[in-house]
């Protein structure tokens, strides 16, 4: 990040993890809050806390009063990730064990659930004439979370998931979410209804590009920047942006030859048998495309608010495409 | 139930559950809503939600505005009970297969979750100007259940839990929830704080008493009535009033044939053993009177109410005597 916005995140997201830091919690009883305190502390960018402030931003300087619901849906967020994380018997997150492997799965529910109370705890604090309008969109966006989540797991079920599927899938589990940052801390800045509902459509398209350039940055990452060895979604047949568009693009011999290599083991060099099929669709190039396509749609929200602060809006596209094009 | 009361609780069961069985939920994803239907309708006494409405009704006719309320918190308890259910690996739940168990533990988790937050989408239809008090009532309860189900199953790994521990947990785990049920029926009612906090009080007396009765009825109930045979707590060393005031009545030989007789087999008589040693100890002479002593306290908070209506102060005394009293 090296234009203007980069000071204005940097310093949204100090803010942020002081008010994560200095959270009242009670130590007791400890089995409950230590592990909500630790999974709190694994980090993560802030993303969706700091688009919160700049929605704010959008309509009004003084962003303070955007905090409590910024914390919320950051709260929010971790809630899902700490519930996900069971029902996808991960062991790691941020590469530290997740707490239903370093205390137990009743912990992880339980603490889970006291984190989603403590997401509204902090909901409860939006200005008093703005909670109603809030709510009803935290609200949405939590209970289109947990059907994304469904469908998610539904899909591994399946033989075949359509790429209208799977975009579904990854606008409930992850877009609406970053939609909805922007929609409240705009509501809380003082936005109309249509200006609102512009912030959340930028949101939500950004949202889904982030998806599609995390799709590709673990099969075509560089693994100096992004930290880890490229193709760890193809080794355990994760539905992706990149297989469902293969599936969508190949002819029926390729469709044949994708099914196969998706087959393989890592030492039969699975990877590389699905990365050559990829190439040969170029579903790179449409990964690319589509990443294009929505930043364009999320810029053309941007450009039709009525009235917004246009040093932030400039801000949000640095930061939007600095999201969608991001190496690591 | 025969008093004046019955016909208004009758009334307020009806409403309530007419109000469940047309809330508004999609069809898809059918993994997560199906649950949820299914689990709203294995039926329950509908409690909460009607003592939020006589707390209500105390200080205003017209209850329908505290309808959304209400469901709330009847939502709020069923999410807890669909998660206590995966943490306590119980197979059954009002006679019926539990969620984790009827489906799998996912979709209990997830469902449980969705359950959540329909009814914070409830709770944000409470009249916008009570709306941050209800909040931060339904948040204070919603963590300290939480608090409650975490000690629960802290007690269960540890040697020795005082009658005091116990009280704690049962008040957290059960109590409070009562309690907001009158609050914030109150507060929507127009109470102002101090006569919501006796409605409060009121409520959480009247729950620990419940809970009491609960116990009691789990060993000394009339199978004809209670609708299963005593003991069943007794058999799986389950913490209760009884255990728990039995072991700080006990003198030191009395407390090893406790221990003794809690280590027994159903086959080796470990009911009749153990309730030998509760009747020795008269233990239901000593939760008959903790009982009484909570009721009395919970129709003090009552009449310390500066403007309630008498004719519904009354019926709540009735309607909490039929609880702590009832035999089924």
């Amino acid at each position: 990040m090296s234009n203007d916005y980069a000071n204005k995140v940097a310093g949204y997201q100090q803010k942020i993890q002081t008010a994560i830091d200095t959270l009242k919690l009670p130590a007791e009883p400890r089995r409950l809050y230590e592990p909500l305190r630790y999974f709190m502390q694994l980090g993560g960018k802030r993303m969706r806390p700091v688009m919160c402030l700049l929605g704010c931003e959008l309509f009004e300087q003084e962003t303070d009063k955007a905090m409590p619901a910024a914390l919320a849906l950051e709260l929010f967020h971790n809630f899902t990730l700490l519930h996900d994380d069971i029902m996808d018997k991960a062991d790691k997150r941020r590469g530290q064990a997740t707490v239903h492997v370093k205390w137990d799965e009743n912990v992880a529910i339980l603490s889970g659930d006291a984190l989603f109370v403590l997401a509204y705890e902090q909901l409860s604090q939006v200005p008093v004439e703005k909670l109603q309008a809030v709510m009803a969109v935290f609200n949405r966006v939590a209970r289109e979370v947990c059907e994304g989540q469904q469908l998610d797991m539904d899909y591994q079920d399946r033989e075949s998931v359509s790429l209208e599927e799977y975009l579904l899938m990854i606008r409930l589990k992850t877009s609406v979410l970053l939609g909805a940052c922007l929609e409240i801390g705009a509501l809380i800045g003082g936005a109309d209804q249509e200006d609102a509902r512009q912030a959340y459509l930028f949101g939500e398209k950004v949202g889904l590009a982030f998806q599609i350039q995390d799709d590709l940055l673990d099969a075509y990452g560089d693994p100096e920047k992004f930290g880890k060895m490229p193709g760890g979604d193809i080794l355990v047949n994760k539905h992706t942006f990149l297989r469902m568009s293969a599936e969508a693009l190949a002819n029926p011999d390729q469709r044949v030859a994708l099914e196969k290599a998706y087959t393989l083991t890592a030492e039969q060099g699975k990877v590389d048998k699905v990365k050559t099929l990829f190439n040969q669709l170029d579903v790179v190039g449409k990964a690319n495309l589509k990443k294009q396509e929505l930043l364009e749609a999320a810029f053309a929200s941007l450009d039709k608010l009525k009235k917004a602060d246009t040093a932030i809006i400039h801000q949000l596209k640095g930061l939007a495409y600095y999201l969608v094009e991001r190496e690591q």
